[in-house]
């Protein structure tokens, strides 16, 4: 009986994009308002040509160069304008604010699985100033009992060491971990084969992907948060047979 | 007659940096609620102490470094810690958008200007990306008829020369141009050089720094922006002499 108990769901992890709040609505919207602000700045485009003239740019530079507004106007063949890249720059971080808030049912979610007796952690991976900015401006940082940033304990993927590291800190047991995430890889990927019991959530741009392999199909799935306490009393009844 | 009317003012140019808003203010401000914020995540100094520190890394660091806040735990002998500096980032950024705000005369004074026929320019050193951000969030970039950034015609700092040229483009003589700017050195002195009629608006943080030289001395003192209407008046009758 005693072991059953151990095996127990002791703690809830959480990767942050797409999985606390709706990121690719974000970043949607702060590059669509940056081409309309850059069109009514002089940008001589249309909405659609210039959305997808972006898209390009972020492909071939990365999503973090601070110079996509720049070549932008470069693939147009136009010459620098600053006042152009200003606007731009000025409607996207406005935009990716406004819409850097919790899903609907994400803080009262959390508040329930720490009212059941569940720890609650952030098991994320990205730059990690950047990801405890988005914490923070959430609002929900203080929330966590734990928030563990891959980058910071030093692996840059989710490879499945940094799960068992992360979880030895802890004193946890792969078993007694869940981890809530929305791609299949490399996030389930690992999750599952570090032992954790994985929780896809459908949200997002990888919302219709599907597992390349049995060892991307996650545990359980999910649309959204509000949905786990049907998957934790899931695993409490499995325990007890 | 005809030659007296040429030499009336065609053109007023406003230095930005606390000339058209309360830059001063802004900074301190944020630098303040960034401190609050690290110390609400767990900084562990009083307010007073943070906001000395943060002033010494600045001076130390420059203005621009995006270091300040992991320099200042290094400098209180503590670990890096992002949760940290990340509360001090989103809580400067916050500050410093909610007080880039025009001053309360500054719209009305425009566009009274505007309406007298007078031209208007941005005539402004620092980095021409960061500067037009601020225009277009201050929301008066539209009341220019001509915005010129120093950086951007090849000018670090406002030397004699870059008036020159940025006038001779405009086929303005420089005893056409006013200039309304806050500090004696370097803004006055080098407009004076070029021979532009120097306004020196006392606000912000040189509003007590009296000129070294005679070439720092403008040819017009006002504290507020509205009280141009009466340089322009006095101007005007010097002419008709």
């Amino acid at each position: 009986l005693k072991k059953e108990a151990n095996k127990r769901i002791k703690y809830i992890f959480f990767d942050l994009d797409d999985v606390l709040y709706d990121t690719t609505l974000q970043y949607y919207n702060a590059r669509l308002n940056a081409i309309r602000a850059m069109i009514e700045a002089g940008l001589p485009v249309d909405l659609e040509t210039g959305y997808r003239i972006l898209i390009n740019v972020i492909d071939e530079q990365g999503e973090y160069s601070s110079q996509h507004f720049d070549k932008m106007l470069e693939k147009l063949g136009l010459a620098y304008n600053s006042r152009i890249v200003a606007a731009g720059v000025v409607a996207y971080h406005d935009t990716k604010l406004a819409f850097l808030k919790p899903y609907p049912e994400t803080i009262s979610t959390l508040l329930r699985l720490r009212d059941k007796g569940y720890f609650l952690g952030v098991l994320s991976w990205g730059k990690t100033i950047k990801q405890w900015e988005k914490l923070i401006r959430l609002g929900i940082q203080h929330l966590f009992h734990k928030v563990i940033m891959f980058e910071e304990i030093g692996y840059e993927k989710p490879v499945p060491e940094a799960f068992k590291v992360s979880l030895k800190n802890l004193k946890i047991l792969p078993s007694e971990a869940l981890y809530v995430a929305d791609q299949p890889n490399p996030d389930i990927l690992n999750a599952n084969r570090a032992g954790l019991i994985t929780v896809r959530i459908r949200r997002g741009k990888y919302r219709t992907e599907e597992p390349d392999s049995d060892e991307m199909v996650p545990r359980y799935e999910i649309s959204k948060l509000s949905e786990l306490d049907e998957v934790l009393n899931k695993i409490l009844k499995a325990k007890k047979q």
